[in-house]
This record gives C-alpha cells, sequence and structure tokens, in this order.
C-alpha cells in the first residue's frame, strides 16, 4: 500500500496529465476541497467535480512543481508548490501550499494556501 | 535534542509571548524569512529583526493557533494556523501554511502563505 505522501504524487500528475477521472478518483464520496482564500470548502465528490470542471475550462496547460512535500506520523501530508497553469491563454504562476487529510487511502479534505492577487 | 517541529512549537510560542529576542534566537545568521505574497525574503537577521521590530510595533496581541503540523524525513516542517492578531486596535485572524527549514537546530529559511487580503 503506498503511503500518503505517494497518493499525493500520483494526484499531482492527474493534474498534471488534465485527467479529470483520475483527480476525481482520489477523494472520498464526503471529501471537501478548499481554496482557503476563496471561501467555503466545496463539499463532497459532486460539487468538487462542478468546481473542477470549470477549472479544467479554462485551464489548458497545469505543472506542479511540487518543491517540499512532507508526511506527518498521523498521515496528514503538506506540501509547497508553484502551480503553473496557462489559463485563457495566459500563464499564471502562482505560490501554494496545501494540507491534505486521508481516509482509507482517499483524499477526505484538501486545503489549498495562496494569495489572491496572484491571479491578478 | 528536540526535534525540529519541537523546535517550532518554541518557536510559535515566543510569538505569542511577543517575545522578541526569544523569537530571533531561533533564526541562522543567514535566515531567510519572506511572508510570499508580500515578495522576496528577508534576509539576515539583521534584517529580519528590522522586519519584525516593525510588525510588533503595530500587533499588541498574537495567538498563532496551529492546525496541523508535521515534520518529513529530511526534518522539513510545516503547518497550517490561524494567526490571531489584534493589530493598531483591530482584530484579524488569517488562515495561513507555513513551511521551515533548518541548519544546526535553528531556522534558516521560512516561507508563510497567506491571502493578502485576509488583511483587508
Amino acid at each position: 500500500m503506498p503511503g500518503n505522501a505517494q497518493i499525493i504524487d500520483g494526484f499531482i500528475q492527474a493534474w498534471n496529465n488534465l485527467d479529470m477521472e483520475a483527480i476525481m478518483d482520489h477523494f472520498t464520496e464526503d471529501a471537501e476541497y478548499a481554496n482557503v482564500p476563496m471561501g467555503p470548502p466545496n463539499v463532497g465528490k459532486a460539487a468538487i467535480r462542478a468546481f473542477i470542471e470549470g477549472f479544467l475550462g479554462t485551464t489548458t496547460e497545469i505543472q506542479f512543481v511540487v518543491h517540499h512535500q512532507v508526511e506527518g506520523a498521523t498521515g496528514v501530508v503538506m506540501n509547497e508548490r508553484t502551480d503553473k497553469l496557462v489559463m485563457d491563454g495566459r500563464t499564471v504562476e502562482l505560490p501554494v501550499m496545501g494540507v491534505f487529510e486521508f481516509r482509507d487511502g482517499k483524499i477526505c479534505a484538501w486545503r489549498d494556501y495562496f494569495d489572491m492577487g496572484g491571479f491578478a
């Protein structure tokens, strides 16, 4: 069984491949996904799918570059990344930290922290 | 010798105590401290001290509440926090993630990620 950090390695790869089904396969049914500066989390797989479909509708290239990633004794994973995106033909490089919680080998909570001004 | 996560526990306590010297004692001479959305890091203890003195000049209460903290195999520590501050008499609650790198039991790099709009 892969450790949680390895699960996140696969999750990042799914994003970089723009692979919607592989991304969704990483979440529990009741998962909560928050872009913290954007407000309350998307709760449940249907809401998460709708949010990510919207995101991938405008994003044609993704490269999440992981600088550091750590897994704690409790299984929580955190990483520090630069999320390189091509959105509506515009290139964005967003400094991000994320935290991931797990249940039964799936992500049950994901929160990303970044500066909204980074999109401006 | 305390682990790096324990060193950060003490560092957080020093902030909550508004204890300038205890805060500074945690850094290497050549440390780099970045509030990522605010731009390039403060480099070296003198620059870090000047920045923190400015911050503590307007901040009369600090409570850094740590929700999750993990230490990786390489010794890097990351945490997810709510930084509760009273600045110029105004209460601010800022969602933050931070990453800490170490050399010889001192912090040589610290980067905090948050939304600048959280100060508004």
